[in-house]
């Protein structure tokens, strides 16, 4: 029996409704029939064979068009992140029209989250949509629509809870069966396919929904959307604490690219946007409060973020599985924003701002460093912190604490002074740290005052954290540390052993677009190799389990100090107009190793990878390429 | 004197018609005036101040715009290329509206390039729209018409050329001259903007709009176009030969992207549009002699390029200074496509296509060869060669010719038979030398009977131009050899010594994003480091000159021999959705190296080219950031 004629079964076979064999008489006009069809090889994947070629041992047809195969042929069809739990799926497939697919009944404690569940059930239609070709979109429904298959989908939530928090149980529950009409029922739909949800919380269910997402795809050959006609799926993440960090100080990035890097996030259950909100570079947060530090800050009067803006993000990201962290970075990473101070007649709020020679006072220009004995820094984080909380509402909050250089507090007599009042007349690095401490102190009650609680505070790994510093400084019940040096570095053991809890942003795997930038050339001189070089491909990112980094110290993974991770792209050298293609794929490797932290390794993860690559393109999302098409064409044969 | 008094002094002066002072009342409601102007400050260049600070020595406040301040600051403004023979330009600048530039006379020896001109003066004026804020936009014309300043341009064209040859000469001049009205004449419009323009062909008067489009700007603070008052500008490239490669076989790229890639080139003067149409991994080229190749070889039925297409984008490249040369790869990277041979009775046209292990065929999965003995294969390539000519009209032709394997000709017995009925029985290097010699010149012939002349042809550096290679089979003055190599290769000496035309493309700079790409990972295996890693940075791109690395052999450099370059984008690792990002502003380092070919470094060029950066996003380009925008206001602050 050749390709071919096993073909045409197969499309029979798929096309259960109508509007398959309507749309494959749709195809564009004058293109001749492809002679390639897609067998699922045993061994390799997915791979084109020529239709009329005799079927080779190994070679399964069941399913011959591309977007068949891909669905069907792995055990864990095309979804990404992978299913932590159980998985069971069908070889089978049904198509569907878009518009059949119907939520039937939410059952949920209260109307706020049975609002956020219908919401995310018209952003799982939309984006369902995108998947599908122009020309294909909002067909008019026909008299047969009787005879169309059904998608009912009923969602059931246990918990009232409508923000993401740490505490938050996101495992949900998928099942999906279809029952085929019989010739002896006629009049009856061709089929009914029932998707129930379970779930504790609706972050649960929204994860549900986009796994449901996933197990159907457009299919460019039969001119119709395909899905499993059976799922069993019980999943749940491997860490609580997934996100990306993005950097809007260092180059802004407007509201609607933020608004794509939470789309792309809730496609891989990412569910932590930490915002790296402001820097020495400038100041776009539009503080209500103290409105001068965007003013003097902000890179432009249209480069900013106002309070509706980031109330808009704040839903928009909540709907999709995602809380936004904001990470106000102090006493070093200030600088523009801060320059009023003295023309209101409140002395000096920072210090070393834009100085020169630049490498004697921080790391990058411009210098800038805030100036921990002026009392009044304290009303004015107080108001930042105020206006903070009143539009994240977020269960943690980061305070940065990156990379204080002590020259600029050195150099200050002000500062000299202070500390001499305070019998600290050395100038040694341990006045420094005292003076630091005392800002952290200070800073901190006024969080907690803003906060009105005292919840979790993320500090970088920094002097303050070093060893002998981290236990005699900070707080293992209210600090969380994020780690940033090399996923080997012994600091990590050393904050673990003391009890810290932990979030991984080791930057040899996770610093997707770091300053220097990782991979790419020197922004001040020439250098082609800037410090955390080379690029990081994918298959790094994907290798770097935070729970393997911990067993290589030697420690026993405890689950609960590891929160998870996050993927950094400091802006330095990008800003809305690239960072989608920086950000992706690549953080759907980091997806996948927060949620499902596999023990298998990045090949046998590959095939799904170049097709979740193309959805995200399909979906709008500006991933960057991997591989030739070929190889998504080919599975299994782009290996060495 | 504070800048807050002189900030306003400016504005009334570069607000000489009445639209800047309607702008200003037009700023986003509710947003207060910014703190903060631009001084032109010695050794720096345009530098954000406070308003209300003393001005300090050194610091010119007569354009306290950041748009003003930029135009006016720099001898060579922000013009990108900067102008090779004679710039002369104005430190004033005058308010218009956009509508108020009209092309008053055109003078040309015939009609076509008098409508390509009228064309290209069209796109200018779409050009500069796109960098006017939405908002702004489109604003209806107003009873004070006759009051704002007018912009009237006169163009003079010599040839009557329609396309772009090696020969074509692309010099031009261009003169700014404004005449202010004064208060006695109070009915005339305020100022006269005159805009004359000579050069000796329509591609030289087409870099003059160009040129002239960046002497003028949008500014935010006025909300207004500003332009320099005065400008003499005489103006010709160094290189003839000033390309980009794109490859859309690894991975389609659509035809709206292209037409973006054309319009990034066109804005830095590129003017080679180098097509790797075809290769193993598909192909997409609609052959209208031979539509089996795209039938079997396209990706998709979408993913072709259609006659249509083509000739759609050639017209679309001309009209932007750019012309279009196709290459057809062979007899090397080809595979996708060819298989229909044997079942069209035409026997194997293709050898070892897919052939696995791929390492021991070729460079790359998936393997593929022509079968040079089957005489079939030279009506394919006639066929193929017909259509190109009949839709690129080029004047130079691309033959590939890259990394020819010769294990797999060694493995087939036909090639083998072949080979022994010439007497050649070791199957020795120079046996498939022998073969390959056989198969460029009979492919040679069909191309000269396609195109109908001989034209020139272009080879990649490989084992035919080898030492002791390339004067033995290929003929000097039918042969340009573009450079694959490093730029220090000895080949490059030998083959500049022998009096082969050469084309620069050394991968040490000017591969941007070649496979195993440089400074990406690897995309099959998972090393960090691919064979030409580093990522090249737009400061490597910059400095690689082409007639330094032929004065570093100790050769005299000779104009007419060293064409120019090309900068690579090979798409194993890329594709249309990130593609612009790095072409851009990588390409525009390229372009100024091979238009003006400066020998100052790219230290010089860096506020330029921020700036440039700003402007290809402003016009649409996906252009990569290089610096935090902080570095873009505070010209000359962000070096080590």
């Amino acid at each position: 029996m050749d390709r071919k004629f096993l073909f045409f079964i197969g499309l029979l076979f798929i096309a259960d409704g109508v509007i398959a064999r309507e749309a494959v008489g749709q195809r564009q006009p004058g293109s001749q029939e492809s002679p390639w069809a897609w067998a699922c090889r045993t061994g390799r994947g997915c791979v084109k064979v020529a239709k009329d070629s005799p079927v080779e041992q190994g070679d399964d047809m069941s399913n011959p068009t591309l977007s068949g195969c891909k669905l069907t042929c792995n055990t864990e069809s095309v979804l990404w992140p992978k299913p932590r739990d159980a998985i069971s799926l069908s070889k089978t497939l049904v198509a569907f029209h878009p518009t059949d697919i119907r939520i039937s009944r939410i059952s949920a404690p209260n109307s706020e989250v049975k609002s956020l569940t219908n919401e995310a059930f018209l952003i799982f239609r939309n984006v369902i949509r995108k998947g599908i070709p122009e020309a294909f979109r909002g067909r008019k429904q026909t008299a047969r629509d009787q005879q169309r298959p059904q998608i009912e989908v009923q969602v059931s939530i246990v918990s009232g809870e409508t923000r993401l928090e740490m505490t938050t149980e996101e495992s949900y529950n998928l099942h999906v069966k279809t029952i085929f009409a019989t010739a002896a029922t006629p009049a009856a739909p061709r089929s009914t396919t029932s998707v129930s949800i379970t779930a504790m919380s609706f972050f649960g269910a929204r994860h549900a929904i986009e796994t449901l997402s996933q197990i159907m795809a457009w299919d460019d050959t039969l001119g119709s959307m395909l899905m499993l006609t059976d799922a069993n799926i019980s999943d749940s993440p491997a860490f609580v604490h997934r996100g990306l960090l993005i950097d809007t100080s260092r180059n802004y990035v407007s509201v609607p690219v933020i608004k794509k890097i939470i789309d792309a996030m809730s496609y891989d259950k990412l569910n932590v946007f930490h915002w790296h909100l402001t820097d020495t570079h400038s100041f776009p947060f539009v503080s209500t409060r103290e409105p001068r530090l965007a003013l003097y800050g902000a890179y432009s009067p249209a480069k900013v973020y106002r309070p509706e803006d980031i109330k808009e993000l704040v839903h928009y990201a909540t709907v999709r599985g995602v809380k936004i962290v904001p990470e106000f970075d102090a006493p070093a990473h200030v600088g523009s924003g801060w320059e009023w101070g003295e023309r209101a007649g409140m002395g000096q709020l920072a210090l070393c701002v834009n100085k020169e020679p630049w490498p004697t006072y921080c790391v990058e220009p411009p210098c800038g460093i805030l100036n921990p004995v002026n009392d009044n820094i304290y009303s004015v984080l107080s108001n930042i912190y105020q206006d903070m909380n009143d539009l994240f509402k977020s269960d943690i909050f980061h305070m940065g604490g990156d990379e204080v250089n002590f020259s600029c507090w050195n150099e200050t007599t002000e500062i000299t002074n202070w500390l001499k009042a305070r019998g600290r007349k050395d100038n040694s690095k341990e006045d420094f740290l005292y003076l630091w401490t005392h800002f952290q102190n200070r800073s901190l009650e006024e969080v907690d005052k803003a906060y009105g609680n005292k919840q979790p505070i993320v500090l970088w790994t920094s002097g303050l954290t070093e060893e002998g510093h981290a236990d005699k400084y900070l707080d293992k019940e209210r600090y969380i540390i994020q780690i940033w040096t090399t996923g080997t570095d012994q600091s990590i053991a050393q904050l673990y052993r003391q009890g810290f809890k932990l979030i991984m942003s080791n930057y040899d795997a996770w610093y997707v677009g770091k300053y220097f930038d990782c991979g790419y050339g020197q922004w001040v001189g020439e250098g082609p190799n800037n410090w955390c070089s080379p690029y990081i491909g994918w298959q790094k990112v994907y290798e770097n389990s935070p729970r393997k980094l911990i067993v290589n110290f030697n420690e026993t993974f405890n689950q609960k100090q590891i929160l998870g991770g996050e993927a950094a792209i400091w802006s330095e050298q990008v800003d809305g107009t690239t960072i989608e293609g920086k950000l992706w794929p690549r953080s759907s490797a980091l997806a996948e190793r927060l949620w499902t932290d596999p023990d298998t390794n990045w090949r046998v993860a590959e095939h799904r990878m170049n097709h979740h690559r193309e959805r995200l393109v399909q979906r709008g999302i500006q991933a960057d390429a991997l591989q030739p098409e070929w190889c998504h064409h080919n599975d299994g044969y782009c290996f060495l």
